[in-house]
C-alpha cells in the first residue's frame, strides 16, 4: 500500500541503522513499526523526526506521557490519519488507557468535532475575553 | 462576522432562557460566551449540545477536566476551528494549564500534525500488530 | 486581508469584463461578490470557475437549487471555509432557507462531524454491503 | 482494521442490548452496521449517539430525509471519513437517490472542493453584505 | 471498496469512449486508472474533469509539470486523500522525480503541517505587510 | 487575536534572543513576523522549529527553494491555515513567483482539491499498478 519501499534490517545503512538501533534501544523491544521503515527513505528525515518525537514524548515535562498520547490520538483523528490513529491507540493502551478512559476519549473528540462544526457553521464571532492581543 | 444573530438575554424565551440559566449556574458565572448565543437560533440544537458537553466534559470520569480540555484544543487545531481554539484555550487556562504545559500542548500537536501528513504522504501500511479486527 | 488585489469593474478588461457581465445578467443583480473579484487575477481561472458554477448550481437536474446550496455549505464547513459559508448561506437563504431549516441544516452538519471522529476514531471497517468493488 | 473489537449480538448486554434491539425496530432490518458495533464499547457514547442520530435524521422536519443524508455525505466526504462515506451512500441510494442524482452530488461536491480552495488560497475576504453582526 | 461501479471499456459508451480515447491518446499509453472509470458514471462530470485536468496540469506554463505534480500531491496529503497521494506520486516519478527529491518534498510538508498547527493552535495575527487588502 | 502574548524584541531573552538574532542574519532582514513572535512562548519550540525551517526550506538541495515555498502553500490551503497562506505567498512571491504562476498554483490547488472531494466520494480503489508494498 506504501507509495515507497519499507526499509528492512538488512537495507539499513550508516545513519538509518544507527536510528534503528536507538529507537530499538530508547523503546527496550526489538519492534520497529511500519512508520519508521517507511520515513527511512530520507535518512535525514528519518532523523529529525525521531530526534523531536524523543524530546516532545518521552523526555519528562509537565503533561504526563499518557496524556500526550491521547492529545496525539485526538489530532490524528481530526486529520484523518489512519496509520497514526492505530499506533498510538496501542501506544496509549500500553501507557495504561483503560477501556474506560477510551470511550471518554472517544467522547471528548466526538463533541469537539461536532461544535468545532457548529462554530464554523454560523461563524461565530470570538468574544473578546478570550483574546490576548 | 456571524451567518445569524447572536441571541442576547432580552431574545431568550423558554427552553432558550432555561439552558441560558442552567450555563449560568453550572458555570457559577454571569458570562454567556457566544457560542451558546449563536447555536440558541436553534432552541434544541443548545439544548442537545449543552446536555452533551455537561455530561462528557463536567461529569466526573477516568479522564480529569484539564486533560479533557487539551485533547479538545488539540481536535480543535486539528480542525482549524479558530473560536474553539480560543474559547477552549480559555477554559484550559482557568483549569490550570500553565505556560509551559501550554508549551508542551503544542509541542504534541505540532509532532502530531507533522506525522500526521508523513504518514498519509507515504501511504504507510498498518502494522498487523495494531489491529484487533 | 486578501493576499493579492480584488479586481473592481474599472480594471475589469477583456475576458474578465466579459465574465462580470454574464455573473450580472444570470444573477439578475449589479452586484459581484469579492470570491469573483479575487479569482480575476487570472482570467482563464475566472472563466473556467464560473461556467462551471453555471453547470452545476444553475443550470436544471434532478437535484433543486436549495438542495445544492445546503449541501454546498455542509462540505465548506468541513473544509473550513468562512467566505464559502458566509457567501452559500446568504444563497441558501435567498433560495428560500428558513431559519428552522438552518436550524436542521446545523444539526446534520454537527451530527456527520461527530460521527465522522467516531468511525475514523474507532477505525471501524467497512460493512461488506457497502462496498459494490 | 479497528482499534477495538466490534459489540457481537451474543456480547450485547444491558443497554447495549436495548439500543441494539432499538436499531432494529426503528429501522426495520435485522441488520446492524458495524458503526454501531464499534462505539458499543462506551454503552452511554452509543446511546447518546443513536438518540441524537435518531433526532436529527429520521424525526420529522422541514428537511425531508432524503436530502440529509446528501448533506451528509458532502460532509463526511470533506472530512475524508471513508466509512461515513460508504455507508451514508447506501443510505441515500436506499432513500431514493439515482445515478443522476448521484452524479449531481458529486458534481456539487467537487465544485465546493475547489472553490473553498480557491477562497482560502487568495484569503477572499468577506463582503460586508454577507455578515449579520 | 468504491460506492458505485467502474467504468469498463465495454461498458464505456458515447462521450465517456470519447473521452477513454482521448485520455489514452493524450498520455500515450492505453491504461486508465480507476480515477476515471469511477467518475465516469457521470459523463459530464469525467468530461469537465478530464478538460480542466489537460489544461491546468499539462497545457504549457510558467510552472513545469513536475513541480505541478509535487505541488498537487502536497494539497492531497493535506486534504487525506489516498487515492490521489498514490497516483501523483506515481505521476510525478514519471516526470522525474528522484528518490532524493521525494524526501525533500516530504519534508516540506511534513514542516508545513506542523506549522499550520502553531499558526492555528497560537492563533497568529496576519502580519500587516502581508496583506494586500 | 492570538491566544498568547506576541514575544517582544524587549521580552527576548536567552534562547529566544538569540534565535532571533539568527532570523534576522540568515534572512538579512530587521523584521521578525508575528509567527515566531508567537511561538517563542517556548523557548525549545522556538529553536526546534527555526533549526527545521532552515534546513528544510533554506539550506540547497534537489528542489529549488520558489518550488518548495509553493508546495507550503498547496499544503497550507488544504490544511486551512489563514496566517500561512498569507506568509508564504508573500515569500513565494518574495522568491519570484509572477502573477501568472500565482494563477498556475492556484488552478493546481483548486484541480488537486476537487478530484480529492470526487476520489473520496467515490471511494476509488487505488490502481495495483501505484503501490510499491
Amino acid at each position: 500500500m506504501a507509495v515507497s519501499s519499507l526499509v528492512s534490517d538488512e537495507q539499513a545503512q550508516g545513519k538509518v541503522s544507527e536510528i534503528f538501533a536507538d529507537i530499538r534501544k530508547t523503546r527496550g523491544t526489538d519492534f520497529i513499526n511500519n512508520f519508521w521503515r517507511a520515513i527511512a527513505v530520507d535518512p535525514d528525515l528519518l532523523e529529525r523526526t525521531w530526534n523531536e518525537l524523543k524530546t516532545v514524548m518521552i523526555a519528562p515535562g509537565e503533561i504526563d506521557p499518557l496524556t500526550k498520547e491521547m492529545i496525539y490520538i485526538g489530532v490524528s483523528v481530526a486529520n484523518g490519519c489512519s496509520y497514526c490513529v492505530h499506533s498510538h491507540t496501542a501506544a496509549a493502551t500500553a501507557k495504561g488507557m483503560t477501556a474506560t478512559m477510551h470511550g471518554e476519549l472517544l467522547s471528548v473528540i466526538a463533541l469537539a468535532g461536532k461544535t468545532n462544526q457548529l462554530a464554523e457553521g454560523l461563524q461565530v464571532p470570538v468574544d473578546d475575553v478570550f483574546m490576548k492581543e
